[in-house]
């Protein structure tokens, strides 16, 4: 029975668990599940995963969830997977275990907090929430920090010196497009200081092409949409503004 | 050259690495950093976790932090290590890593909140957060449920249906004896509910005796100061409300 991966395209450990098993060839079936349909939170979901959520897989009868679980388990399970995605090695295995771990209360916090409370909370039904907003920029400074001078100190491309991608870039790198819903000047006021980020931001890209753009698609039209979205708003604004002066 | 841990005894992934070095007989040298008096943001503990974060071990030339990549590098890596700690078995393994993951940005917050925002933030310089306790209490109450009925939803004694301790056990046993620090009324408030999760904790603690008694002795101390300091404020409270009353 074929691998099954359960996943929603605009979650971004489901976009690094989808784009793995692409680049590894590891042949598996997509089933989507639509969390702005609420599709995680319903009975059949919970039968895959308990904790309702994304992604989890189904491998036979083995069931998994926790995107670096799943990402550590196809990597040593799978034959085929080249070993620079979770090297064998026991050293540079525990310092790929330190990075994932690092990064949920770090990065993933950071960004996920970020760009729930100055984007996507009206999506899920939320209000935006500004102080919220401003204690997860300083958590995801803090981390594109550190990733900038601890984890790409290295003369490598990549994450502590490698010069071939692990699962670690690919999951770090996933958190970081989630960025690209951001009004375009605020990502860019993010991300820019950090030259290093952005350069291994495009190597990982590059490693992982064409699937991780093709993966990424679905990121790339909400990012249009919220665009647009903004744009309306904005020109509303500049008409009230122009009625007003009028009166 | 002996392996190092560096660790704060009152930080509870700390008390997890010492207490899995001693059951397992691993020779090592405890590092007091003492977190209080600010030593994990010294120039020198940079050296050793550029994170400025407890623990972190050295072992030869190595250099490691995080507490879950330290447990599963020490399981890997010292002869001696029983199996059931970080089973070989890459199905048992995976689901260990799920609940090693899940912890962090689940119980790990939860608990971790709540206990600063009503109790320890004083200590550290910080004002007590009545918001942030409220929003933390409803994450830590969510993870009990889920270990009360997800993880511990097995006949066996211990997380995913086990009859022996994993390092998922005592991460997240260590995790929650944090609660000690607080009011007992509150603490027992928390845990009651959870039948299955407080036994849990009972069994985990009896797998690793004496060890675990002796490595949370700090944690026990700190209980009865601030008990008495709380004491000391209730009775103040109460002199105030008589003498408010005579006048």
């Amino acid at each position: 029975m074929k691998l099954k991966v359960y996943a929603d395209r605009m979650s971004q450990p489901s976009r690094a668990v989808i784009i793995f098993c692409k680049v590894n060839r590891i042949d598996f079936e997509e089933v989507r599940v639509d969390i702005s349909k609420r599709q995680h939170i319903t009975p059949e979901f919970k039968e895959i995963n308990p904790m309702r959520k994304l992604p989890a897989i189904v491998d036979g009868r083995f069931k998994l969830f926790e995107s670096h679980a799943i990402l550590i388990y196809l990597a040593c399970v799978f034959p085929g997977v080249a070993d620079h995605w979770y090297p064998t090695d026991l050293f540079k295995r525990a310092k790929i275990n330190s990075v994932l771990d690092w990064h949920h209360s770090n990065l993933r916090r950071g960004a996920v907090e970020y760009v729930k409370n100055t984007t996507l909370a009206p999506a899920l039904g939320l209000p935006l929430d500004p102080q919220a907003a401003a204690e997860a920029e300083k958590v995801l400074f803090s981390s594109l920090s550190n990733i900038e001078s601890v984890w790409l100190k290295g003369s490598g491309r990549f994450l502590l010196g490698g010069n071939q991608p692990s699962i670690a870039d690919l999951s770090l790198v996933c958190e970081l497009m989630q960025l690209e819903v951001l009004d375009e000047k605020d990502r860019s006021r993010i991300l820019s200081p950090y030259k290093k980020v952005q350069q291994w931001m495009e190597d990982t890209k590059n490693a992982t092409r064409p699937h991780f753009d093709e993966v990424h698609q679905i990121l790339f039209k909400a990012k249009t949409k919220l665009q647009k979205v903004r744009l309306m708003s904005t020109n509303s604004e500049n008409l009230k503004t122009k009625l007003a002066s009028r009166m």
